[in-house]
């Protein structure tokens, strides 16, 4: 753990740094991935932005109420594709939820936050999350179909400022 | 919208920046991801390089005439893999084409282009779209799989050595 | 070809450069490109770090002797998700084994390690193997789990500070 604190220090004494993450999976296990980076690197005092795309709409979708979508055709596609912090499966072993089950009894043992916890700690530490408005015209989407906390949307054109600004740019 | 204004203007101001971007998955949905981020890349002046590689070469195979490869193997293993911008999948909810018919619809109602259309815009806005070489061999195919327009192939070396010089270095 | 060496002469004149590699996915083809790539950068004079996380913990994993996994859940999560460098599988066309086992084939004719000697070349060759410490807990693994060449575990607060002092970093 001292390489850790270590990593931490030389971060701090560095001056502001940004990360840019392309979030475009929806799955359980590359969220959580992407959750521990970003909060990890907004710890260490970086400047971190979270560009949700596709699939990782999906978590920043209302976990109450209707589905969202426009049209007929949007609002069909999301009731199958349903989305929400709470409803995010495995990429492999889901196995009819007891993979993904076993996933979350094991973060939960490891005092990991849940995907919902992470949402708003992530928040809470200044990390932006930001929908990606080309792909919510694919997916059907529109700004109500998102979380009440979701502010800002933007296209790839913002997306691609911030990463050639950023140290660090994920795909994930 | 305005963001998305501001973002092109600080990018077109600064010098010639490149971006890399390495196509490993043929599903329809990264596949559609890589070229939105490619061509704005292009379209604020970047200079962009995609890097086709393992089931990302199948974008660029040819979508008319013989499956392509090499060999007995190369041939059947092509023959599975289809390829060709018009046969990519998605990676979710393809549902026997179903999923994927509806998505392509949606890109269409959003004034989306098609992957071919895609593909041909790049080209115009001079995004260099290579083919891995080295997972060329492994895929069983040769330069005769491709699409006519595709010029140069080139190693894992070349990619790095454009990768290091990049702003922006994505692999999807 | 000469473009090739063109790149590697480039890279060889330039200072000592870093290259970080995030590899999450355990499946066989990701898996190729990731030792693919951090070889080839190595072998231009780059200073490589892999970093394994979730499914990509299983490339390190013994190849013999017992599942490894902490408790009992731990041990019924790595039982079913057995891991080791020669058990990994394509992320497509799996079909039952053959699929994996042609690809296998392919790599053997086109005279690419397999991912065993990708292994112990790129540990020859100075690249770091990092598992996750953070995603060992929430796989249910500890140090037992893995080969013994594997020395330092680390989290991703150290992951992010050899990423921000990269040249390219990438998810896999």
């Amino acid at each position: 753990m001292t390489e850790e604190v270590k990593a931490r220090e030389e971060v701090k004494t560095a001056e502001k740094e940004k990360m840019t993450i392309v979030v475009f999976s929806g799955e359980l296990d590359k969220t959580i991935a992407a959750f521990i980076i970003a909060t990890t690197g907004a710890s260490m005092g970086m400047e971190v932005t979270m560009f949700f795309t596709f699939w990782g709409l999906n978590i920043l979708k209302k976990n109450e109420g209707a589905a969202g979508g426009k049209g007929l055709m949007g609002k069909m596609m999301n009731l199958l594709n349903r989305g929400g912090s709470k409803r995010l499966k495995l990429s492999k072993f889901h196995m009819f939820g007891m993979g993904t089950g076993m996933m979350k009894q094991f973060m939960k043992n490891n005092r990991l936050p849940s995907i919902e916890e992470f949402i708003v700690m992530a928040k809470e530490m200044g990390v932006a999350m930001i929908p990606c408005s080309t792909s919510c015209g694919i997916m059907g989407l529109d700004k109500d179909s998102f979380r009440s906390d979701v502010e800002l949307m933007a296209g790839a054109a913002y997306f691609l400022n911030e990463a050639r600004q950023s140290k660090v740019s994920l795909f994930i």
